[in-house]
């Protein structure tokens, strides 16, 4: 990416192992995030560009000395952060924070919408998928590494459970994957905030049982209409817009729970006075993904969720430009990149 | 209270049955709470005046008729808010939300700081204390209508634990009780932050393992310093103002916990975003302590802790405002008023 609405196909050099940790993956599918949506619409101009993607699926090409676990010809899962798998944090659940860690395609590690890529501290960061998982499951698969994990760390952080009132905030390819993450986890209400039909009639097919069109104080009271007049007991924030964190405080029921994995898009939190008040718990962000994989993987092999459904395009590497496109224009929910 | 800095005792009419679920109080001990310091600081000129106090130990004088565990004569605790104790958010341990409560002193039920109270939902919001508790033991029970509710809210919140590194931003009353409610709940470290001798002193008394006297960045260095360059699990913010929100989020380690109990300064929160990328969870309010006194009330009467030594002066009704004035002038921690 070279700028806002500029991205390129351009050659460059193969990735090779730099330190003995890592490996090289050659991507046999990458994903457009709605997070690359991001500098797609406001990065600056750059001479050197950014090299994008950060969820791939491929095949392990080589890997450095120290790399024990994973090996050459290994069909892998490539999360969006790397991480070392022994850190404390990532003992503690969070690789995204891993004191060796970092995020690809910004910068600290190349980006995964290519031919292939290098993968930091390999050991910890990659998933082996089993070798007969077989084409129809590589789109669910591929949402492990990003947009599967993050709507279910919404739902986790939304402190989704049996019996409780959800709302999703957002019909994007998180918002989504947030009503099967709290499908899955037990919601018995799930209350969708989205104004597409095409991903409206998706999201009912996940479990939706309310839709919410609405936006602002409207629907807040819609909302409420839904819910005896108290708000959710969860709330699944996955925009980051003042206004839709402020909807999230707002629809929250007292003692209530909002999970947030939209990056935000300000500094501070608009409308956390309220959340004090009401003794709301605010919690969420970069999704530990790769934490999650085990929770979620048998799941996607069993075909007990289908987040893969969230790609509604499939393009080649080259068309990936036109893809940043469809997404930004909302014309695709989100692409995946076939190579 | 009439306006900033004029505090004044006036006789007015006696407090009366007013709802069937009413108990009137005759007031024993209240206390003047650091919440009452922001309009002795900023309110404007009235002249019907604000009636002041929401923390009081007194003898319950007359009931009304669908009063039905609360007798005449019964010695009683009454805590800041008034609650049914059987409404939805009352069942879920939430009593400040109580969808039939309210807050004394503060228009919806007159104050405590008085000779005699009228107590809203009596059944729900009174708390019977043993007859035989003594004088001894008073200050202590009087901090369970408040401050000590408070603090073991801004623990809790924090979720504090058996082995965890805990840090309490403030050394107010609040704070003090914070550092109590650490130790009680198992924290193996706890870092006071304040500046006040007198009050480091106490908290160390009440299990403060290290002191932070510096503020801002310097604060944020020294904090790491202790706890291996990561920061806390669990921030207890018992102050209320940006800045020390900003050094809550910055202290606590990734995926840890800010319990926020000082009221905040500001509708948005600061350094929100930070608390997104380290996955922190930031909660707290106004504390459930109708629902916390089951917890912390043998603890009291067993004398393992002894909340009540945070107050540091005793005043008669009618030295409330010289009360007022050395509390807002840090003289005194915490005044007692006793009738």
């Amino acid at each position: 990416m070279f700028g806002a609405e500029d991205v390129r196909i351009e050659n460059v050099a193969d990735p090779r192992i730099l330190e003995p940790g890592d490996a090289v993956v050659a991507v046999t599918r990458a994903s457009i995030c709605g997070s690359d949506l991001w500098p797609y619409k406001t990065m600056g101009p750059s001479e050197t560009g950014r090299r994008m993607g950060h969820e791939a699926i491929g095949v392990v090409e080589a890997v450095g000395p120290d790399v024990g676990t994973i090996r050459v010809g290994d069909l892998v899962a490539m999360p969006f952060a790397y991480s070392d798998g022994t850190c404390v944090f990532c003992r503690e659940g969070l690789p995204t924070s891993c004191v060796r860690g970092g995020f690809f395609g910004n910068g600290a590690a190349d980006g995964a919408q290519a031919e292939g890529v290098r993968v930091p501290q390999a050991d910890g960061t990659l998933v082996v998928l089993p070798r007969d998982a077989g084409d129809r499951l590589m789109p669910s698969l591929l949402t492990l590494t990003d947009v599967m994990g993050t709507g279910h760390h919404a739902a986790v952080s939304a402190e989704v459970g049996p019996g409780k009132a959800a709302a999703v905030i957002g019909d994007g390819a998180v918002g989504l994957c947030g009503v099967i993450a709290a499908h899955r986890l037990g919601a018995e209400q799930i209350i969708l905030l989205g104004r597409h039909p095409d991903r409206i009639a998706l999201a009912q097919e996940f479990g939706a049982t309310d839709v919410v069109r609405e936006r602002g104080d409207e629907a807040v009271e819609h909302v409420r209409e839904l819910t005896d007049g108290f708000g959710v007991h969860s709330v699944l924030e996955c925009v980051g817009l003042d206004a839709s964190m402020e909807t999230a405080v707002t629809i929250a029921r007292p003692g209530g729970a909002v999970g947030r994995v939209g990056v935000p898009q300000s500094e501070g939190m608009p409308a956390s006075l309220p959340a004090f008040y009401h003794n709301l718990r605010v919690s969420g962000g970069p999704a530990p993904v790769r934490a999650y994989v085990d929770e979620l993987l048998p799941d996607v092999l069993e075909g007990i969720i289908e987040p893969g459904r969230v790609f509604d395009r499939v393009v080649g590497l080259n068309e990936v430009p036109d893809g940043y496109r469809a997404m930004n224009d909302r014309e695709a929910i989100k692409v995946l990149v076939e190579l």
